[in-house]
C-alpha cells in the first residue's frame, strides 16, 4: 500500500453537493427524437403527459434548453441523509489484479434502498407532494427501485402502489417486506386489478410478469385514479437527470485529488446509472475536448438491447400502452431467459443515451454472459469487501479486463466505474453461482427476430 | 432544517482513524475477577488459553496495564476501505419528535458485513495470518459475526469453519450464502461433527441449537484441529478493544463539531458494541469528571441479561466446556424464546461491562419488548432512511424515550446511540411485526430461576 497517494475513500463534504442537476440533452448536437402518442404518432405535448406525470417532471422530461436545474433545497436536504456517496480507490483490486492502472469507483449501494435509485425516487416523490398528489403508482423488478421509492414515499408521507413482477416477488418476499414496513402497497404483477393485467392473465393464467408488463399496469392505475401519478425508476429523461449528480460529484471528488478518468464504464439496463455517471464527463467529449474519457456500455449477453438490438421506434411496455420512444430495443415482447439473476431485463435502453451511442459518443458497448460477471464480483467482493449487486457488476467485468489491458501495455489508465448498488439482496443468485447451478443464457437470432417483430413500423 | 449547524454527517479523515485501541480495563479502578480453568478454579494462563485463540490475542485478553495497543498498519488499511463510519444527526428524527435533543448516532450498517462486527473480525484474523495458521473456527447466531469473519478471513486467505445456530441457518438461509460466497464453510449446529454437537443432538435430536452450543463445538474443532484458533465475536475482553474504535472515532467527531453528548446509549448482546462505543467516554466517568455522560444499556425483555440476572462466575457456552467468567449471566442453559427476533440472545455479558455496571459506572440498564422495539425502529426507518438492524433498534427505542423527556422538560440534552447494523437480514422479522404476527415473550420467575439453578457454585 506504498504508493497510496488519494485515501481510499474520497468524500465530498456537504455543500459540494451540487445544487443542481445537468441536463446533457441541452448539450447534445443531435438531440434525441421526440416520444410519439401510439394513437396519432405526433409528439406527446405537456397535455397528454400531464395525466401520466406531475407537471414539474412533464416539464424536465420534455426540456432540452436548460444545461443545469436546480435542486430544490428539501430534496437536497433528503441527499445529505446519504449523500455525497463516496468515490472509492480500489487499492486492494489493483493489488489483486497487478495491474498499474487506477481503478476508483462511485459506491452507491450504501444507503437502505441499497442502490442509486434513490436519487431520482426522492425527486419525483417530492414534485408529486409539492402538487398536493394523494400517491404514485410505479412498478418494480429486481426490487431497487420499488424500496427506494416506498422510503421517499413513506418520508414524505405519499401513498404508494407498486406492481411487483410476480416471478421477482416470489423470489425475493425480502425485497416486499421491505417495501411494505415503508408503508407501501405490493401488488404482484400481472394482476387482476388491471384491464391489461386481467387480458395477459387470459392468455397466460400462469404469467411470471416481466417489467413491461408492471409498467402498463401501474400507468393503467395512475391515469384512471385520482391524485395519483406514474413514476419510473430508468429509461425517463427525467431521471437520466436526476442521476447526472453521479458524475457531477465523481467529478468533483477527481478534481479535488487532481485525477481525471480515461475511460468510464457503467452497467446498462434502461441507462439511469449508465446516463447519471456518463453524461456530466460526456459533456466534454460533445465539446470534443481531448480530455473526454473512452466510454463503455456493459450488459448482460442474455438481454443484449445495445449490442445486438435495433435502433427505431418502440412502445416502453408490453402491454402497448405507453408512448413510443426512439430507441435502442429487443421489442417490447423480448423477455430474458429466466435465469437470467438480477435487473438489466429491460427490452429497451434509456432514448438519451440510444442516441447519444447512435452517434458514436459512447465508444463501446459489450455483453456479458452471467457466470463471467458473478466470478468478477466474487473476486471483487473479497478484495474490497463489498458485496456488489450482479447489474454492477457487470461493470466490474469490463473494469478488470481494462485493467488487466493496462498490465499487458504497463498504462496507468485511470478507470471509473459505477458500483451502483448492493448485493445484499441476490445472494439466492449468488448462491446458485457457488454451487454451480448457474446457468448462461444468450438469446439466438431467431428469439431475437420474434422480439423484431413486434416493433411497430414507424419512421423517425 | 433552518437550525442546521452541523453537517447531517460528520466523516473523520482516514488519517483521524485511531491509531490504538483503547483498553479501559487499564483505567478500571475495580478489575473484572479473572476468568478460571473450570477444571482447576485457578485464573486461566497463557498457556492454557494459547490452544483456543492466538497468541497475540491472548496477550491482548488478558492485558490490564496498556491504556493504548497500537493497531498494526495493516489493519488500519483494512479500516480505511469502510472506515471512519460517519456520526449521523438524526434531524429528521428530531423534526418528527419536535424535541429540542440532539440525537446522533454512530452508523455501522454501511459495510457489507452489515454491522460493527467487521473491525473486530479482520483484528482477529490478522493476527492468526501473521502466526502463521491455517485458519479459524467460529459461530454465528443472527449472522452478522459469521458475515464479518469471513469477509476478512476472505481478504487474508485464511480458512473459515462457521457454526451456525441451527433454527438461524433454516431460517436466514441468504446469511449462510453471503458466508459462503467469501469462502466460509457453513456447519448447522449442532452437528455430529464434533463430540459436543452429537452429545446435544442425543439428548435433543429436534435441537434448534443455541449460541452458547455453536460456541462449544467451535472451540471443541479449534483445539483439536492442527493449526486452527476459535474467534468470538462478542463477550471477549480483546473484542471490547477492537471496538474502542467505535467510541474513539466518535469522541474526534464530537471534537470536531464542538459538542459532547450528555446521554450515550447502546444495545446490549454480549457487550460488543456497548462497551465499544461506551469505553472510551467512560474514561472520564472512571476518573470522576463531570462532564461524563449519563450511560444506558438497552436489551431484550426476553433476555434480560443485565436486568434480572445474577453477578456471578459461570461458563460463556451451553456444553460448559470454556473457562468461567464473572458477569451478569441468566444462566448457560438459559435460551430466549424462539419467537425472539435478531441476536442479542446470549446468557451472559461481557465480564467487562458486568463489572463496569455492578459498580455503577453504566447508570441504567432497561429492557424492552420485540413490539415496541420493532415499532421504534419503523418510525426510525421512515424519518432517517435507514432500516436498523433489531439488536440496534433496541437503541433507537431508548433514545426516542429520553427525547421525549427532553421535549418535557424543554432540555436540548445532546444523545449519542449506536446503530450498530443494517436491517436488511431482519426483513422476516419486520414483516411479523407488520403483519401483527409477532409476539413478545418475557420469561417467568421460574424461567430465570431454572437458568440459575445452572450456575456453578463458585465464589469470586
Amino acid at each position: 500500500m506504498s504508493k497510496q497517494k488519494v485515501p481510499y475513500k474520497i468524500y465530498l463534504s456537504e455543500e459540494e453537493i451540487p445544487k443542481a442537476w445537468y441536463n446533457v440533452r441541452a448539450d447534445m448536437k443531435t438531440d434525441h427524437r421526440p416520444i410519439l402518442n401510439p394513437g396519432t404518432l405526433k409528439p406527446m405535448t405537456p397535455e397528454e403527459l400531464s395525466p401520466v406525470f406531475c407537471d414539474e417532471l412533464v416539464k424536465q422530461e420534455l426540456n432540452d434548453k436548460d444545461r443545469f436545474i436546480e435542486i430544490p433545497e428539501d430534496i437536497r436536504n433528503f441527499y445529505k441523509m446519504y449523500r455525497p456517496s463516496p468515490l472509492v480507490r480500489a487499492y486492494c483490486l489493483e493489488e489483486a489484479l497487478g495491474t498499474p492502472a487506477k481503478i476508483y469507483y462511485k459506491y452507491e449501494g450504501g444507503n437502505t434502498s441499497g442502490s442509486h435509485k434513490l436519487n431520482s425516487a426522492i425527486a419525483q416523490a417530492y414534485y408529486a407532494k409539492q402538487q398536493g398528489l394523494v400517491g404514485l403508482t410505479t412498478e418494480t423488478g429486481a426490487g431497487q427501485w420499488g424500496t427506494a421509492l416506498s422510503m421517499a414515499c413513506g418520508f414524505l408521507g405519499l401513498d404508494l402502489k407498486v406492481f411487483m413482477v410476480k416471478i421477482s416477488a416470489e423470489q425475493k418476499p425480502y425485497r416486499k417486506g421491505v417495501i411494505e414496513t415503508f408503508g407501501a402497497s405490493v401488488t404482484p404483477s400481472p394482476s387482476n386489478t388491471t384491464q391489461v393485467g386481467r387480458k395477459i392473465l387470459e392468455s397466460d393464467p400462469d404469467s411470471n410478469g416481466s417489467l413491461g408488463c408492471a409498467i402498463s399496469e401501474a400507468v393503467e392505475v395512475a391515469v384512471t385514479t385520482e391524485g395519483y401519478r406514474y413514476a419510473l425508476g430508468s429509461v425517463l429523461n427525467q431521471v437520466l437527470l436526476h442521476q447526472s449528480i453521479l458524475g457531477m460529484e465523481a467529478k468533483t471528488a477527481f478534481e479535488k485529488i487532481g485525477e481525471y478518468p480515461d475511460i468510464v464504464i457503467g452497467c446498462a439496463g434502461g441507462g439511469s446509472n449508465l446516463g447519471g455517471l456518463m453524461s456530466p464527463f460526456m459533456e466534454e467529449k460533445i465539446v470534443g475536448k481531448d480530455t473526454a474519457p473512452y466510454f463503455i456500455a456493459v450488459e448482460p449477453a442474455s438481454c443484449p438491447t445495445l449490442t445486438r438490438g435495433k435502433f427505431a421506434y418502440d412502445f416502453c411496455d408490453t402491454g402497448m400502452v405507453t408512448p413510443l420512444a426512439k430507441m435502442y430495443t429487443l421489442g417490447a415482447t423480448f423477455a430474458p431467459s429466466g435465469s437470467h439473476a438480477g435487473g438489466l431485463r429491460y427490452h429497451g435502453m434509456s432514448p438519451i443515451l440510444s442516441q447519444l451511442y447512435h452517434d458514436g459518443f459512447i465508444d463501446e458497448a459489450r455483453s456479458v454472459v452471467q457466470t463471467d460477471v458473478f466470478k468478477a464480483a466474487e473476486m471483487f467482493a473479497k478484495a474490497e469487501g463489498t458485496l456488489p449487486a450482479p447489474e454492477s457488476a457487470h461493470a466490474i467485468h469490463a473494469t478488470i479486463e481494462e485493467a488487466l489491458k493496462c498490465k499487458e501495455t504497463g498504462e496507468e489508465k485511470t478507470i471509473l466505474f459505477g458500483l451502483s448498488g448492493t448485493g445484499y439482496f441476490d445472494i439466492g443468485a449468488y448462491m446458485q453461482y457457488n454451487d454451480g447451478t448457474m446457468v448462461d443464457s444468450i438469446p439466438t437470432d431467431e428469439d431475437l427476430q420474434r422480439g423484431f417483430a413486434a416493433i411497430p413500423n414507424v419512421e423517425g
